[in-house]
C-alpha cells in the first residue's frame, strides 16, 4: 500500500456494554464515511475497564467472545474496513486472554493476537483475569499489509516492537487502557503521560515504523480510587514525528492518511536494521545477567 | 551509591589536538571543582570528527592510543573523578576501534568498550576507520557502580540499552558526534534532532535507567558539506524526565546530582523487568524474519 487512511476511535465507557458498542459503531461509521481503510479500537472497548478489581463476576464478559467476533466481523464488512478490535476471550473454562481480533474488509478474521505482557499493579489487576499469550510476536497479514498489533502493557517493551518490525510490520497498533491515579500529584501524572508517549515514540524511531496507540477517556471507578483514563491517542511517523494526537477528555476520532513510502525514505537515511549486532544479542533472552 | 554528581563536557574542536585537549581539561577541572564524581566526554574528543572523509592520514591519531590512556588516567586521578573518555584505538596494524576507556578515581583503567554498532552514511564514514567491537554489551564496573557505556550509533539500538540494563547498569552513557547536514531543510534537521533525543529517552523509560548523551558542537568541514554538530547534550531520568540539556552552540558543562534511589522508585511502580517474555524473544537474534 502506498498510503493508508487510519482512524483511531477514542471514547469513554457508556455505563453498559450495549450503549458502549453503539457509541463505537457510530464512530466507526463516521470514520468509514471519511475514507478510513483501517479502524483501530481501544483496549476492551465493549466494556468498562473491569480490571480495577478482582471480581469473578466479570468473567461473564468473556462468554460472548464468539458472538463479539461475529458482530465485529459484520461491522468490518459493512464498513469495508480493516478493523482492529480488542476483546475478552474465553479460551477454555477458567482460561482467558486479552485478545485483539483483526478483521479484513470482507469480514473474515485476518488474525488474532493474545496480549503477551500482562500487567499487575494497583488498579490494573490483569494477571487475575488474563493468562499470558502464547502466540509469537508476529504481525497480522491483511489486505492493507502486515499490522503489528500489540496491546497496552506490551507498549513498554522494545523487544515486542522490534520483533513485529523484523516480521515486516509497518504500523504498530496498541489498543490501550491507561490513566491517572487520582491520588498522584499533577507532576507525577504528567511524567507518566509523557513516559507513555515517549517510550512508544522511541519504538517508531528505533524501528522506522508508524506507531498508533488508542486509549480510552473518562473516569471509571470499580474499586480502589478509580482511574482517569488519559486519552491522548496518537500516531507517530517512522522518524518519530508526531502525526496526530487526541485530547484527554472527549470521545474523538484521530484520522490521518499515512504515506507508507516514508518508511523507506527514513530507513534509507538511517539504516538501523543494517547494523544490528545479532550475534551479540543472545543475553536478551535472560531474565537478568547476574 | 545514593547519589552521583555527573558532568557532561560538550565542546567544539579547537583547530588542533593539543588545543582541544587543553579545552577539555579546563572543563574537567571546572566540573571537578564543582563536585563532579563522574565526568563524561564526547565521542573522539581529542580531535576533529575525521570520519567525514575516508583518508588514511587520520590513522595517525590512533598511534597515540597508549599515550592517550596514560594521559587521561592522570587526569582522572588528579581530579578524583571517574572519567569516561572516547579514543581512537590502534589494536594491531590495520585494525582500529572506536573505543571508550573508563578510568576510576585512582587513575586505573576500570574498563574499555569498543563501539559495537558502526555507522556508514554520507559524512559519517566510520566503517572505513573502525572495525566493529567484539566485546559483549557489558557495563563497566567502577567505584560509582556499573556504567552502561555505549557510543553514538549504539544509541539507536534498544538491544544495546536493554543488555546494559540487564547487566546492572543504572546510567547509560553515550559519547556522541552527531549533527546536521547543512543541505537539509530546517524541518528535517529538527526532526533528526528530536528523533535523536526521543530514541534515547525511550531507552530511559523502557529500562528505568538514567541516560546521558554527550555531543560536540560547532561546524567542522573535512569533506562533503561539513557537519554542524548540534550539541544538546542531555540527561534523562528513569521515568524519561528531562533532568538537564545543553544548548546547540556553546561549549558547556551539563552538571547535575542524580538521585540513584529514583531507579527503584520508578521500577517499583512500573515493573517492566518483571513481565518480560524472554521465552518468546529468540527471533531478535535474526537479521529479519522472512
Amino acid at each position: 500500500m502506498k498510503s493508508i487512511n487510519i482512524a483511531l476511535i477514542q471514547h469513554s465507557f457508556k455505563k453498559n456494554k450495549q450503549d458502549t458498542i453503539n457509541c463505537t459503531i457510530d464512530l466507526i461509521k463516521k470514520a468509514s464515511g471519511n475514507g478510513a481503510d483501517l479502524v483501530c479500537l481501544q483496549e476492551l472497548h465493549t466494556t468498562e475497564y473491569f480490571c480495577q478489581s478482582e471480581n469473578v463476576e466479570f468473567f461473564k464478559y468473556a462468554e460472548s467472545f464468539d458472538n463479539d467476533i461475529e458482530y465485529f466481523s459484520k461491522i468490518a464488512k459493512d464498513n469495508k474496513i480493516v478493523l482492529v478490535s480488542s476483546l475478552f476471550e474465553k479460551r477454555a473454562k477458567g482460561l482467558y486472554h486479552n485478545t485483539s481480533v483483526v478483521f479484513d474488509k470482507d469480514g473474515r478474521v485476518a488474525g488474532k493476537y493474545r496480549k503477551m505482557h500482562i500487567p499487575d499493579d494497583p488498579g490494573f489487576y490483569e494477571k487475575f483475569y488474563f493468562t499470558i499469550g502464547d502466540n509469537e510476536f508476529k504481525p497480522i497479514d491483511t489486505s492493507l499489509g502486515k499490522l503489528g498489533v500489540l496491546i497496552c502493557w506490551d507498549q513498554w517493551y522494545p523487544e515486542a516492537a522490534r520483533l513485529m518490525t523484523l516480521g515486516g510490520a509497518e504500523i504498530l497498533i496498541y489498543p490501550t487502557a491507561i490513566g491517572f491515579d487520582r491520588t498522584d500529584s499533577k507532576e507525577e501524572q504528567q511524567r507518566q503521560l509523557e513516559a507513555w508517549i515517549g517510550v512508544q515514540r522511541g519504538h517508531a524511531i528505533a524501528n522506522g515504523v508508524f506507531v498508533a496507540a488508542i486509549n480510552r477517556v473518562g473516569f471509571e471507578s470499580f474499586g480502589d480510587d478509580g482511574i482517569i483514563f488519559w486519552g491522548n491517542s496518537f500516531i507517530f511517523g517512522p522518524q518519530g514525528e508526531l502525526i496526530a494526537k487526541a485530547g484527554d477528555k472527549e470521545d474523538e476520532i484521530v484520522q490521518m492518511t499515512l504515506d507508507m513510502d516514508r518508511i523507506s525514505q527514513v530507513r534509507n537515511i538511517w539504516p538501523f536494521l543494517r547494523d544490528r549486532r545479532i550475534e551479540f544479542y543472545n543475553n536478551i533472552m535472560k531474565r537478568y545477567i547476574d
